[in-house]
This record gives structure tokens, C-alpha cells and sequence, in this order.
């Protein structure tokens, strides 16, 4: 029996309680999967915390009128911090917005989560990309799971599959098409629309934001480059590394002129190994319409892997949506249910002193 | 430190063996796997055993020569059932030719394996489509492992995608392209081949049989549709109840009024619940050209699964090769290194007993 808190209530985290209110008991039946959910935290939204486990329904209907805070017979008003130290969840579930320059406050909830000893799941860009390492580290040395399928292609299985299913091969190369905002633009623009109404499009179907930098100019997918360089790759790659350009130039002639030689222009997340290096970048690429890549259209995600052994190896699956990123924390969790299984934790009344101890932290972690 | 027996060493058993000879060292120090190859039996190519582990680049070069049995310093002459029994061996490689039909003399090597106390790991489909339930209950009941990944599309992960990335979901559909040799002809056809040419050239490629019934009236195709519903789908479905037509039937004219009207013709297996029931065939499907099965061209293979959570995520990658499909078992054999790390087992010359049980089993099996 996992006890998890959830750590940002918006799409991802209702996503995940959906998912978890509708098939709790399939999942113990067919994955031995068992949980209470502690706590929910959303900055907005309210937060509210009952060891016992929370109703859910209760919970997302509350979550609708930003109001988890009046859910009767919990202790509510906690922040993230407090809820992530102080409860008696086994796991924190860390589904915060992204920022991917000073990936806070999730970076800090990252921290607090591992060294309260709790795993850590997450679906978030930001402190995955940029701390990859330190974060890696911490856990290893506390004996926790840190576990971010979601964070580059939401549930579509892109680290569970080169980390289990191409186990034993050298990767060399992957790339991909890991934005989907960017895709559906792309897509859009083969039927004739200009850059302009294909993000008008986008934007009005709320697939691009107002300010649609974060996906047009490549930084969402430079941040995937670089969780999938660093957590695939072992490799030494910082945003400064990621050879970066985005969609913006890519005109109505670029497109036509492409098709005129059957080719199509996806925006390409890559990274290679290179002589002894390793290289990044995000750029508009022409591949050739034979390529697997080359026909995936609309939002929808890819990656190929490049590796010695079974060769090119391309996943295709959806790369955003409430459920279908819910999913990526639920298939995490199942992987700590079948490699970390759930021990005795403290009970609650300890928190107090737990909380001391990470304020204040041992000197020597053990490895 | 696992031992390993390898029974059947054609393509695929060398494929494994130059894996494993080339990168020994990464295998230990990327993966923590630990091996040595005790025994490598083979109808015709001979058979060796050394508890202690054989040189691999010798028993290789003797292979090419049918001469393995002239291994100095090791036990020969072995059968398969001898070397499976009597080494010391923890883990059985059956890497033997299929018998769709009898699926013998495989399964008579899987039953020896696990009731002498050996994981299971193999790439043959005869076995594994007709007998799934039977080994898969052996191998449960003896606390063993049985992995057979390259069953279905050599080393592209068809089953621990499905198990292990796709976990949680209730998979509803699989569809996909998993023979090969049909889907290289039907490509070629594209091209202006007609049925015979296409053919012809597959065959001389050695891609297909000088009978090559197996491939174009979808028996093999089959044979991987049956162990996706037993495997994947816990589907009661026989030979019987797949409804199979092979491409023999497909003309020139069919493909060119495909391509027309923007389809193309693939011979697709698939396994899908409907209502209550799970049904399965194997036949040609006319494709959309969005559909991503649609573009994958040549002897690659490719699977959609259909799910509830993550919707359709597809995998394409080879179907076949001496390195790809021998890479199958090692990723089989690092899963079993991931769950079931290697115990010491008795000392070979106790192997006389072990051999006895086997003869005349324990009325009940411990479960």
C-alpha cells in the first residue's frame, strides 16, 4: 500500500486521480498495485491532507471551484512543502507548472520530497532538465526512486523504453519529434495554411499558448532534448549546449518546396553521440516522407533510437492530454510497485521530527 | 553469474554468442550481468559442454565448420535434452528451428528446462503460440522464469512494451505488420513488381523460402498473433480461431487502385477484444496512408497497441536478423538478471539425480 501526495492539482494531477478513482481495482487485481492518496496540493486550488487517504471524487469535485481547502474532516491549508514533509506519503507526486529557467519552486519540492524520504515522481520539465543529476544523485543516495516518464513525451513510454526495452544496446543517436504544438502547426501548414493561421489555430484549440515562445522557438523540446541526453545518454549536455531554432522562419514556400521533393519539415529534437562527444540540438529538419518520423502528423510524438544492437527503434504515441499524461505518473508508480515495494513508514506524529532532521541534515547520507 | 545453455545455434544462437563474446565487459559494467556459456548443442552443428564456461570465439569458429563437437577438453556429443538436464546451466537459450505444427522437438526442450530447475529463454514461435499457457503454468509453478521476446519481432520490443511501458492499460487492440518477408514483396509491388517477381526477389534475397508458404499464406504471422492473445491479452485463442488469408491473392491491379485512392495493402495480424470475446486474424487491410502502420516499408515490423490511458502507441523496428534477433534474448536474459538474480545451484555431478526426477516428476508441484 503506497500513500501518495500529489503536488499540483492542475491537468496532470487530475489527470492521474481520474485514472487512479476509476481503476483502483484493476490495478490491485492486475498489477498488485494498492495506494491511498494523503494529500493534494495545488497552489490555487487548495490543498488538503488526511493520513487515513482522501476521497477522490471528493476531491476533484472540490478542485473544479478552487476550493480542496474546505474538504471537511482533513487538515488543510498546508503549502507543498509542508504537505511534502509533513505527511506520511511513501511517494510524492510532483506535477507543479514548469518553468524551465529557474525550474522553481518544483526543484525545491524535488528536494524536500527525496530528503523527507519519499520517492519521487514527476511529469515536471524544468527541474528533470536542468538538475537531472543532482536530483539522480540525491535519490540514489537515499535509496528512492526518482521517476519522470512524463516529462518528455507524456505517457508515451520513451525512458521506461530505452531503460528496459533496449537494455543492453548502446544508444548512439535519438531523435524525435517531442513537441506537438509545434507538429500540429507544421502538419497544418502542409494543407496550406500560413505560419500565422496555423498558430492561430493552435492557439485557439488551446494547444499553444497566448505567448507561444516555450513551444515555437524549441525551448520545450530543447528541455526534452536534454532530460533524454542526460538521463538516456549519461551525457554532459546544459541548455548553453542545445544548438537551438525554432519554427517561426519556416514559411509556406519552405513547406511546398519540401513536398515538391517528398520530403517534410518536422521540428527535430536530437541527440548523438559524436566521436567521444555528445551533440544536442532542436532545429526544423527535412526528412525524407520514408522516414518513420516523417509521417507522424498532428500533435502526436516519436522518437527514434539509434543504437548498435536492434538498430532504429521509433515509438509513436500521443504527446500531451489529461489522461494520456496522468498516465506516465500511474506507470511510474507501477514501476516502484514492482522494483521498490512499500515498506512500514512512520506514522504521522513523527513528521515533526522527520521535518528537523531535513532542515537539518545528517552530514554523511549513506550510500 | 549466470550459465547459460544455448540449444540451437543456427542464426539466431550466433547472433547471442557474438553479442555476448563482443561486449562481455559493457554487459558486466552497464547492466551488471555476469555470464558464461556452459553449453551449446545443435542437431547438426555439434554440441559441447564445459561447466566451467567455453571459449565463445572457438566454439563460433567450429560452428562454421559442424564441428563443435571437436571442442577440446570439453564433454561432446550431447543432445539437446542431455545438455539441458545434465549441465549445470541456469538459464536455457532454445533457439531451435519451429514446427508450427508439433511445435517439437522445442517443446519438448521447454519442459525439460523448466522441470529441471533452468529460466526459459527462447525465440521460438512453434512452442509458444501452441503451448503458451502449459509453459508459462510450468515455469510459474517451479518459481522460473519463461522470456520470449523475439518471438514476435526479433528484437523490437513487441512484449516488454507491452508488459513493462504500457503497464496499467487495458490493452484493447493490437494490430501490426509482423512478418517481414510478406511486407518487403507487398513494398516491392508498390514499386510495379507484380506478385511472382516480388517473390522472387525475397527468395533470392533469402528472405523467403523456396516454399514459402510459412510467409505468404500468413502461418507465421499467425503463429505471432496467437502468442500476442495468450501473452498480452490472456486470450484463450488457437490456431483454429484465427482467420487467415495470406497475399497470394493480391495483384498489381489491387495495389495500384490502392494507391489511388491514397491506401496501401498490408497483411496485418491482429487481436482485439469485441464485446466479451478476443478475435484474432491475419489477413491483407487496406491502410490510410495517415495510419502509421501504413508507411513502415520492407522486412521492418511494426505493432499499434490500443489502449484505454495512453490510446495508440505504436513500435516499429527490424523483424528479423542475426544480431537483431539474438539481441531478443539478451534482453531477455538482462530481465531475468533485473528479477531474478542468479542463485548457486547444485554441482553438475548431481545432475544423475536431478535427471531421475525429471523422468518421473512429483505428483504435486509446488505453486
Amino acid at each position: 500500500m503506497y500513500r501518495l501526495a500529489i503536488i499540483g492539482f492542475g491537468v496532470v494531477g487530475q489527470g492521474l486521480a481520474e485514472i487512479l478513482l476509476k481503476h483502483k481495482a484493476r490495478l490491485k487485481k492486475e498489477n498488485g498495485f494498492e495506494f491511498s492518496v494523503v494529500a493534494v496540493s495545488d497552489f490555487v486550488k487548495g490543498a488538503a491532507y488526511d493520513p487515513k487517504g482522501l476521497d477522490l471524487a471528493k476531491v476533484l469535485a472540490l478542485a473544479k471551484e478552487n476550493r480542496i481547502s474546505e474538504y471537511r474532516g482533513a487538515k488543510t491549508g498546508w503549502n507543498a512543502i509542508d504537505t511534502i514533509v509533513k505527511s506520511n506519503a511513501d511517494v510524492v507526486v510532483e506535477a507543479t507548472f514548469t518553468d524551465i529557467k529557474t525550474a522553481e519552486p518544483a526543484y525545491s519540492h524535488f528536494k524536500a520530497a527525496l530528503k523527507s524520504g519519499k520517492h519521487l515522481v514527476t511529469t515536471n520539465k524544468g527541474p528533470t532538465a536542468l538538475f537531472f543529476r543532482e536530483v539522480a544523485a540525491l535519490a540514489k543516495s537515499r535509496k528512492l526512486q526518482f521517476r519522470y516518464e512524463g516529462t518528455v513525451a507524456s505517457g508515451t513510454p520513451a525512458l521506461n523504453l530505452a531503460g528496459l526495452c533496449l537494455a543492453g544496446n548502446e544508444i548512439r543517436e535519438i531523435r524525435g519529434i517531442v513537441n506537438g504544438t509545434t507538429n500540429f502547426i507544421l502538419t497544418n501548414m502542409e494543407k496550406g495554411k500560413s505560419y500565422g493561421e496555423a498558430l492561430k489555430e493552435a492557439q485557439d484549440l488551446g494547444f499553444a499558448e497566448a505567448i507561444p515562445d516555450a513551444d515555437v522557438e524549441g525551448f520545450d523540446a530543447m528541455a526534452k532534448v536534454i532530460i533524454l541526453a542526460k538521463a538516456v545518454m549519461g551525457a554532459d549536455i546544459e541548455v548553453a549546449d542545445v544548438a537551438r531554432t525554432g519554427i517561426t522562419k519556416i514559411t509556406l514556400d519552405d513547406i511546398n518546396s519540401a513536398k515538391a521533393e517528398g520530403k517534410r519539415w518536422k521540428l527535430i529534437g536530437r541527440v548523438a553521440r559524436e566521436g567521444g562527444a555528445v551533440r544536442a540540438s532542436v532545429r526544423p529538419e527535412k526528412l525524407d516522407v520514408a522516414d518513420p518520423l516523417a509521417g507522424v502528423g498532428g500533435a502526436t510524438n516519436a522518437l527514434t533510437f539509434s543504437t548498435d544492437l536492434i538498430r532504429n527503434v521509433t515509438i509513436i504515441g500521443p504527446g500531451a492530454g489529461k489522461i494520456e499524461t496522468g498516465y506516465a505518473i500511474l506507470v511510474d508508480l507501477l514501476a516502484i510497485n514492482r522494483t521498490a515495494p512499500a515498506v512500514k513508514k512512520a506514522a504521522p506524529k513523527k513528521a515533526a521530527k522527520r521535518m528537523k532532521k531535513i532542515r537539518k541534515p545528517a552530514k554523511k547520507a549513506k550510500r
